[in-house]
């Protein structure tokens, strides 16, 4: 069990130095960048246009001759472009270590794997902490709000910039699901297979609810000075913490959560009768929020987690879920997991019943685990099973040899 | 539809107003109080000694000439007193009249009801918005943290004060349910029947972590000010309203949100592309958290979350939970709801076992319901029925006549 120093009763304050950094970060990331410049704007739901669009991703593995090996891996709400690379803000390894590396299921020596930052997000996309090339003052609230499909549009421009044509899967799990199932209603063509994990095709009223409450615990803290922050050399870290706190709840589930802390005291036999972290859960909840406010930009929470509140694709089709996928050569292979509380297999499910309805070919496997949401992100032995066979099947029928050394 | 007028981006200021009301309210109720003075000291789990105990109450009906009517009902964390009377200070009608009054299955006619705020709360009885007695200032985190033990074994000091020696019955839910439980387990001989709702033993790692999201909230506002924010006229409204706002979602159901607000938008056609109120759902939410702050002590919601999260009756009793009833001749009805995830049905069968385990009296429903944790305030027609029954059943039990006119 790890122990958590930290145990005062108010989360700790922290420096400006995560707002310096998050501004460093969205001019001069360091990861590989394409730049759209003013005459390559990408017109957004909102209703406008947004130029000087810039991408950042990483990339792992080589395109072969015919570039017909690409998979675009999707982030969730706080992922990045480092999914297989060291995150350089948090010396961590990527986030989809456990799928995305050489000889994995997502094998990085058979496969040129490609991972953008999401449009909006704070890891060198354009961003609400990116400079707003009118005023060369960071966006704030100034960024127009964006969508799944904006952020989807913004990764197309980046294929064609990588003069990649059609992709052999785009995967990913949560809000990289919705990127996938997106995808896949936009540009059918360029998909060959989808891998949409523990996902929806619409954000429910509980999870708006769940961002909502983010949100106004973010917009709630006086240094967020109407999103006005970076400028002013602060930024609202006590109340971006609150709402990683609160977020981080929904990733786990009642069991996991029982079975990592349960009642558990904090290096005490005793309980302190006060409002330290007495019981270890609390401890792991503060880290996690002391530690997430290092590497995000809290106006860009606000912006991410509202595309996924908007996130509705049967709304966009006549309200009617099929009608995104009719005529689709798309390969799907949905997966949920038992415990997810947020994105229950329900969800998916109805995801399923559209591409039946639709005459998609899909298969769909729920995972038995009590890791709840997070257990995409985890070693989940059946999860790497279906990725490898799903990919394998599908790398054969587009015509890729059935090995790299083959 | 209800629709909510507010749709500002951040949640409205409030006026100091809410702080000077706590202050009023702790020192002056508009409700009776037993006040224990400085030679009546209530002994804290905390291992010290609280003088000036003072305990705001409701009665409803009349005792009977034995005194053998009376049903001690406990209020859930944000509750109070006024269980079937007009609240004084949100003017709406009691938190409970759905089963207490004339006629009903708590029945005033006949029954003498006893409804106590707890301590630590902040409608009247000692709380930390109360004066402090050393300093005549208000006690803030002065005042000693508090277990659901202390709440029962102040209100054993009220029913003395009221000439009750045994109780017909106790009865409510959520942290109500758990003073029902701490009841039959420290006064076995008061209590002739039990009727813990929506409750569990003790509080899950996934409820502690709630309760820290909420009092990180609170401590997060910097009017908070370590808890003096009373002697300064301030209010950490915003904190607080968060707090509220994360903890609602946990009193509804997917389904229930899901039922009365889906993606409803608010008033519009089409999304706004901004952070505002846009959906429905966001907006009811923010009322929740607006109108919470004009009712309540952002101090009290410290101390009274903290008390829940201490609460593991089977830890007071050497682990094993059936201990705490050992003997017991008290009636037990435990109600729990299928939709219930914060006080899950798995909760109220661990009771049950123990009860069973313990060779007490107990009867056992759990209700389908989609209403979630909030079930047992609204009208649940199997609620209504079963209490009426138990209550029936245990007053003949008990040699009260069959109705009061009988």
């Amino acid at each position: 069990m790890t122990s958590f120093v930290q145990q005062d009763a108010t989360l700790q304050d922290a420096t400006g130095a995560s707002a310096l950094q998050a501004r460093r970060e969205a001019d001069d990331p360091r990861s590989p960048v394409a730049r759209f410049g003013a005459r390559n704007p990408l017109k957004l739901d909102a209703g406008v246009e947004l130029s000087h669009l810039q991408i950042a991703y990483q990339t792992y593995g080589e395109p072969n001759a015919a570039r017909s090996n690409a998979i675009l891996v999707c982030h969730a709400l706080t992922g990045d472009q480092h999914a297989a690379s060291l995150n350089p803000v948090t010396g961590k390894p990527g986030w989809w270590e456990t799928l995305v590396g050489p000889g994995k299921p997502i094998d990085t020596e058979r496969f040129y794997v490609i991972c953008a930052n999401v449009l909006g997000g704070c890891m060198g996309s354009t961003g609400p902490a990116s400079t707003n090339p009118l005023t060369g003052q960071p966006y704030g609230l100034d960024m127009p709000v964006v969508t799944i499909r904006d952020m989807v549009n913004a990764q197309a421009m980046l294929l064609d910039h990588l003069g990649i044509d059609k992709l052999l899967c785009v995967a990913g799990g949560s809000m990289g699901g919705m990127q996938v199932l997106q995808w896949a209603a936009s540009y059918p063509e360029r998909v060959f297979s989808a891998l949409p994990i523990a996902t929806g095709a619409r954000h429910s009223a509980q999870n708006i609810a769940f961002h909502e409450v983010g949100r106004q615990a973010v917009m709630a803290d006086p240094d967020w000075r109407g999103g006005r922050y970076l400028a002013d050399g602060v930024t609202p870290h006590r109340g971006l913490a609150v709402a990683r706190m609160a977020a981080h709840i929904t990733y786990m589930s009642d069991q996991s959560l029982h079975n990592k802390f349960g009642r558990r005291l904090q290096n005490r036999e005793m309980p302190t009768f006060g409002f330290d972290a007495d019981f270890q859960v609390e401890s792991y909840l503060r880290h996690q929020g002391e530690s997430f406010v290092q590497r995000f930009d809290p106006n860009s929470y606000l912006y991410v987690t509202r595309a996924m509140d908007y996130f509705d694709l049967a709304a966009d089709h006549g309200g009617v879920l099929a009608n995104a996928f009719r005529g689709s050569k798309t390969r799907f292979c949905v997966v949920s997991f038992t415990s997810d509380w947020l994105f229950p297999t329900e969800d998916s499910r109805a995801i399923v019943h559209a591409l039946n309805a639709s005459g998609a070919n899909v298969s769909f496997t729920e995972i038995d685990s009590d890791k709840g949401h997070d257990a995409f992100l985890l070693h989940e032995r059946e999860l790497t099973a279906i990725t490898r066979g799903f990919l394998d099947s599908a790398a054969r029928a587009f015509g890729l040899p059935a090995t790299r050394q083959a």
